[in-house]
């Protein structure tokens, strides 16, 4: 099996839901500018990036997520915490936005984009994708989120999942009321301390027959 | 800067959402192998697995698909045709389903899961997530595809992710009516068209310091 192959299968073996991390050992700066860049370069639809991702930094923020955290000491030991959020609607304003950037970044005149702008429009603002705006977004952060867990695990961080967490605590606490944005999972990030048991455990998937169907 | 960090980087730059696959370029079985094997090893919520992928093969499904897919033709052209589909409810089976296959897997009793057994009943069966288990399901597939986006890419697959789909039309084609399963999305995988003049766009993301803070 080629190297390539082989890397990225044993970094997805490598990696668990890591339940205790080192508190001690933190994500070099080149590693974290890395992972950073990596959530950024996540594809969405339509390329509306319709998300923010807080890093939460201050202790005392951590300290307060804990109980709105299923308890789980990650959120307070992990090296680097990343909160996901998602938009709670989407306007005209976010279209203009993107196609005034592809516009600044392509050099291209924001006209040439009326055809996208009017499709996204009666997709994401006024149509279908509309109605279930929040939704729409938070599936766009489930994307960041496998994205950045497998990035993670390329570099050799752990990282654990949380879906267990109060979203609207979160957002008090983040002071994201009255913002477009929401809390819908977070991800903790660093290194596994020598004794977390669960790192050694078997890996558990369903047969890739029962998961994978050709048709 | 390390060649881990530039090769991650590197990779998710190269890829873009492919317009035009050449249809004479077939994944070899090397690599789709690794890409199945990626996918099969998504973390999920609790390791739950709600989803099935559906690999379609059949041309004559393909050029089914093509008018429930907003035309675009990545669905005739591309090597494979992923179709995320998933769970549309969770059932006291499926938690057991899961905590037989731990116990088999880590040989240890299916009686010691009793606790992980409750908490999930608790949760994606009779809780919160329970009433809202094809969305969240969803969200896992989201993770996945994620995952299987940034792994194309490190093995130099192209790749072009779809929402624009009618997923009901989906599961009548793939025969999904009456199974738990429903359609979510889908990624059509193989290799760019030289003629595909979106792979030379400049890629467009906001900037880094609009989409991360620090708090």
């Amino acid at each position: 099996m080629s190297n390539q192959n082989t890397e990225l299968l044993k970094a997805l073996e490598w990696r668990y839901a890591t339940k205790i991390f080192d508190a001690t050992k933190k994500i070099p700066a080149e590693v974290w500018g890395t992972l950073e860049k990596a959530l950024v370069l996540t594809p969405t639809s339509y390329g509306l990036q319709p998300y923010q991702f807080l890093i939460v930094q201050d202790p005392a923020k951590r300290a307060a997520l804990l109980p709105h955290s299923w308890g789980q000491k990650q959120v307070v030991d992990c090296s680097h915490f990343v909160v996901f959020t998602a938009r709670t609607d989407m306007q005209e304003a976010d279209v203009n936005k993107l196609t005034a950037r592809i516009s600044a970044v392509r050099s291209i005149p924001v006209a040439s984009l009326n055809f996208y702008r009017d499709m996204m429009l009666s997709d994401v603002v006024n149509g279908p994708r509309g109605k279930i705006a929040h939704e729409w977004a938070t599936r766009q952060c489930y994307i960041a989120l496998g994205n950045l867990m497998t990035a993670a695990a390329l570099l050799g961080v752990d990282a654990c999942p949380m879906e267990g967490l109060v979203p609207a605590e979160y957002d008090k606490i983040l002071q994201l009321e009255g913002t477009p944005y929401k809390t819908v999972v977070a991800l903790a990030l660093g290194y596994r301390a020598a004794g977390d048991k669960y790192a050694s455990l078997a890996k558990v998937r369903y047969e890739l027959s029962d998961l994978v169907k050709v048709v």
